[in-house]
């Protein structure tokens, strides 16, 4: 009979031994496919142990397929054999590349919120509430298009912030806008042709290529996208952020927005994403009506995120659909599960509920409108000011910034790299049509779309950094003036 | 001159209302395209108001596109008719029918975790501690597939409980294996052939129909997937759960995985996603070895979650890529933002670390096992208990009851439902292979894979309810066989 040493027996229970020694040797070959194993009671009388131990080890190698069992006859070795290859085969994990992270002394081309402008002890204490509070709901499943009551409340903030009548059944919460978009992909279909803005936020398009969609770029002039180039293009969805774009900081002006309607209302396929990404950071004056209010035909989809008001790391973003594309979610994609936890959805919700929302916005704008003073000053006294034009710089988080040199883009921006800054141009949001002229628009000043225009993205710059990092942007633009041109 | 009165000015700021006033002239063609505005001073003079709030309400006119400027010349209104709709094609919005939600006294087709078995106490201090302690990392923007000591934590787990040998570099982190699916096509292609198990959890090929990829159902016997019908779809990618197939149970044996891996290692193309959702919950023994732990030639794309380990309403879930498809996935698409908050990240991070999870995990295996004793232990004293055969009862959070009875599943459904009971028959789950007789499996019990048998989902239930369902389901069944059976 089977016979095992229990003198190595090390941390393992009794059973788990016995159960590795036998897979063992059904895997080298020592029990044959098909070999009977010793019933359960003479095996533990033979091995002077208990029956039960016997049991459960069978039982495991049973359930893992070791062995198997004919009702009243026993135990057998399987045959294991099938497809198995040999263990040498596996290759030696090469080390995986992260992104590298780069530690910047001011980053001029990250989006990060700022750690000091988030409401810590705020967040805290409604989380707390919350968890007291609502521990039934927190664990009951989320509708696919989130909890209604944070749908109510950005409902209503919709209506009075951006003078919008959205019904909270309209509203789709997920973690993140390019969630979203992904999802929209499945709404609206991946046979369609996507057109985005160029220049453009790279990721838009990058996730369209992720998804395999077609995907094209269509120029701006000073007023948004060029209808004229557009209709060219055939596109099904067009994919906008006419409030306030990036990178160039252009505001589609209502005619523009009407041609835009216009478009969208000539066929049954065409949708446009309202990407209103930043609306809350308007420095000057109300902020802009959204397309989506002004949509009479149930052809726009809005979409929001609190990334950019609340923390980049709160993944917490949200659409809302025109009436019948959320019948057609609710009826094809209502399966979904709602990405965003319940215990943010929550907490966020009486963030809004309690108008801490509403205070905090103010404060990042004072915050930020002094974050951008604070750089316009310093830019205003440096060795560059006469050499440098400022434009858009009264809404979002960022202005542009286009300096007379001769130094080519990349060039300062390896230098500025070289002293600790991060520096990205206009030129590198550009797909299609570099360095396009401005068209001869006239609600918008001239926007330098060509080379030597930086982005200057002051989010999250630390406020006591920014006299340095300019003192360091100028050396940096030094720097690249003296390098030889390459030939 | 442009006159306007400012009787009825009502709540607005005085720049507001002869914004509005203008816009109105413009948008109704008392102001023409083109025609010029009194200049900012002599329009003040004219109303009497300050030219500080001429300029705000141009200024605001001009940002929105109904007027322009030319320069040293003056403003204009501008030409905003192209493209226009009548305001009255609106249509009337129709109220979004939303997924009702019912109520049930006890719902055994629900995965919800119980509220009661969630650690509130432990998460919140947690989540106090992350936010006191981290609050610099909380703000700084995830790498893509998750913040690293996360990553390490969940290989120390798949070490510790699964002796999976996984860097951390490996794993992705996201909200929910559904998100994951979806970056799963993206990274092996929307191209592939994708099969999924027949029985099997409807949301996976719903998420592959959703993605419009090609999907095809593999029938199964009782050891698993039956590998010549995999052989003749000629699928590229496998996704599978066999370490504890929903709804069945079925484990597939060492035998039939090595044949799968055989399988995948036969063409570059193939791969297999293990989907080892409920490894936690063995009530016998130890859990299986995953798939990914016996796969020498990197085919294996592992998933779990914490879905059902802590709480439904938490959504995060993690993937174990090969080494070479996370190279791929960091440079195709290591552009995406993490979809997990990092208040939950670093809040998961420290449950893991402490030694939280395991004990969780051993307190919920308890309250499982008990709610799984107290409803076998009602029904087999129950009038049915003589027409009831239960199996697969040893993992997982549901077990298999097939009832010897004449009555169609869907009539025991709806007269459940009228008592207040949520059931889920076993030939819901199946998709083509409907009612196929079990094979001649050896390791696996016969498993009553045909009509009369309910999943019976005892996760959600409340344990003082069991015993009551237990009567409700028995006068179910009764008043179901008491139907006249439809002509």
């Amino acid at each position: 009979m089977l016979t095992y040493s229990f003198s190595e027996i090390g941390s393992d229970s009794l059973y788990e031994y016995l159960y590795k020694c036998i897979k063992n040797d059904i895997q080298n070959g020592t029990l044959s496919p098909g070999e009977r194993l010793p019933s359960k009671r003479s095996f533990a009388k033979h091995l002077n142990i208990s029956a039960i131990t016997i049991e459960n080890a069978y039982a495991q190698l049973l359930a893992e397929g070791y062995i198997y069992s004919i009702p009243k006859k026993g135990y057998y070795a399987a045959d294991i054999s099938a497809g198995r290859i040999p263990a040498t085969a596996k290759p030696s994990p090469a080390p995986v590349k992260e992104q590298k992270e780069e530690l910047y002394f001011a980053d001029f081309a990250s989006s990060q919120t700022h750690p000091d402008t988030f409401p810590f002890s705020i967040w805290a204490k409604l989380i707390r509430e919350v968890i007291s509070e609502n521990s039934f709901a927190l664990m009951k499943n989320s509708p696919s298009g989130g909890i209604f009551p944070l749908r109510q409340a950005i409902a209503n903030h919709l209506k009075s912030f951006r003078g919008m009548s959205v019904l909270p059944e309209q509203i789709i919460v997920g973690a993140g806008t390019e969630y979203l978009y992904g999802l929209l992909i499945q709404l609206l279909g991946f046979q369609k042709l996507y057109a985005v803005e160029d220049p453009g936020y790279q990721k838009i398009s990058a996730i369209y290529r992720s998804n395999q969609v077609k995907c094209c770029h269509v120029p701006m002039d000073s007023q948004g996208i060029c209808m004229e180039q557009l209709r060219e293009t055939n596109a099904d969805i067009l994919h906008i952020s006419p409030s306030h774009h990036f990178p160039t900081g252009i505001i589609t002006p209502i005619s523009r927005r009407y041609e835009l309607l216009g478009w969208a209302s000539e066929s049954d396929s065409r949708y446009i994403i309202e990407d209103d990404y930043d609306c809350e950071f308007r420095f000057m004056g109300k902020p802009i009506p959204s397309l989506q209010s002004i949509d009479v035909m149930e052809k726009v989809i809005y979409m929001n995120t609190f990334t950019k008001t609340l923390a980049s790391t709160i993944r917490i973003s949200y659409m809302a659909l025109p009436h019948h594309l959320m019948e057609q979610f609710q009826q094809s994609m209502g399966f979904y599960s709602c990405t965003v936890s319940n215990f943010e959805q929550y907490t966020l919700t009486r963030f809004l509920q309690n108008g801490h929302f509403e205070r905090h916005i103010n404060r990042m704008r004072n915050f930020y409108h002094n974050q951008r003073d604070l750089l316009l000053n310093y830019l205003k006294n440096s060795p560059l000011s006469s050499r440098i034009t400022i434009t858009e710089e009264d809404a979002g988080l960022h202005f542009l910034m286009h300096v007379d040199t001769s130094a080519p883009d990349e060039t300062i921006i390896q230098c500025a790299k070289s002293k600790g800054l991060r520096l990205a141009s206009l030129s590198e949001y550009y797909e299609g049509s570099r360095f396009q002229n401005p068209g001869p628009g006239a609600a918008c000043p001239n926007i330098p779309l060509g080379e030597h225009t930086f982005i200057m993205n002051y989010s999250s710059i630390h406020p006591e950094h920014i006299k340095k990092a300019i003192d360091l942007l100028c050396q940096a633009v030094q720097c690249a003036e003296h390098q030889p041109s390459s030939p």
